[in-house]
């Protein structure tokens, strides 16, 4: 029994998080195999050690395509760790963010360039795509509204206009990915209310899938 | 005035870390300019962290991409805050070991293979080749007895076949891109004694360089 790979994608803002918990425990229930739920670096050490050196504060100077090898590292690692062993078990794997991520966020967000940033996550997934991936859309205004609510006023000041900037350019990188592979990542809208967008998601799979629902 | 970059590559138990010292304190007092002798991760404190996961024992698990990544981007990041500054400012940069390492040791070594390792290399150092490498070459026996001199027969025991083959497959693959590459690196046998070895490497520098020596 073959696995199912899915992963799940967007902007910052989104509400990805939220939709992998819901989307995962409804599966739980509905389907007839482990769903495996996971994020990189996924409780991987040696992809948790990656990420440490990613998010330290300190790193200031870190350049961009030191930033997006790392990430491209850890990706592999968790991959081999993680996801591959899963799918063999002919486990449905639930994954929030993978390789679209570099290449909308350091791809094209930090403007390192799709196709080089493409070139070293081809290194380090081996041709191991998703079978399916579900990118949540939120338009750029909103998607910042989101992740800002609940900060205080003065938190609120430092968006600045670059973080606009950067996540629009994120924003169309991801639209643009799924009109090029859009036999396998689907667009499924965010402005609905969140059991909706959960409601599409489980649909998609259902749709693509039904074999594998009880 | 345009820097000079030079790297000394070459398989374990060639004598490069003697040589490079040796070598960098000769030219420190007979060129016109500052001589920056480093080595990945050469104290930049992101490389060092990168190259701290690269080395922990704990790893076991890490994956030969993984690895690769990892080595790409500690090379990058101490290419960006140290090597290039250094060559801005008209420097001779002396740097032991670089992109050939990583095409000799993870491209054959660990069989991942050279195009692809150059791939990911290239990604990281953007164009910027040293202008002169300089390859010691050892016999793999000969190489792996210095490595060995000296330490306790009980280790001695260790020294099994894999680690010969290992050694075999990263000499031929430098042998390799010394015929690939004969504009850039030059090969000085290492089997004479240390002050001929650094004799010729110096007489290298200075046949190619001969405006920089006082």
């Amino acid at each position: 029994m073959q696995g199912i790979f899915i992963t799940l994608e967007g902007p910052d803002g989104a509400g990805k998080t939220t939709v992998v918990n819901e989307l995962s425990q409804l599966l739980m229930n509905d389907i007839n195999r482990e769903v495996v739920t996971t994020r990189e670096p996924g409780g991987i050490p040696i992809a948790e050690q990656i990420r440490q050196v990613i998010l330290d504060p300190k790193n200031i100077e870190m350049d961009e395509r030191t930033e997006a090898l790392l990430y491209a590292a850890a990706r592999r690692q968790h991959l081999v760790q993680k996801v591959l062993p899963s799918l063999k078990e002919g486990k449905l794997v639930l994954c929030d963010r993978f390789i679209d991520s570099s290449i909308a966020y350091q791809g094209v967000g930090r403007e390192i360039g799709k196709a080089a940033v493409q070139n070293i996550n081809d290194f380090a997934i081996e041709g191991h795509y998703p079978d399916l991936t579900i990118y949540l859309d939120v338009p750029s205004e909103v998607g910042l509204e989101r992740i800002n609510r609940g900060r205080k006023e003065s938190e609120l000041d430092r968006l600045d206009n670059e973080s606009l900037d950067f996540h629009k350019k994120v924003r169309s990188a991801y639209l643009e990915l799924v009109k090029e592979h859009s036999e396998r990542i689907v667009l499924v809208d965010t402005e609905d209310n969140i059991e909706k967008v959960v409601k599409n998601c489980y649909d998609l799979i259902k749709d693509k899938y039904p074999s594998i629902f009880k």
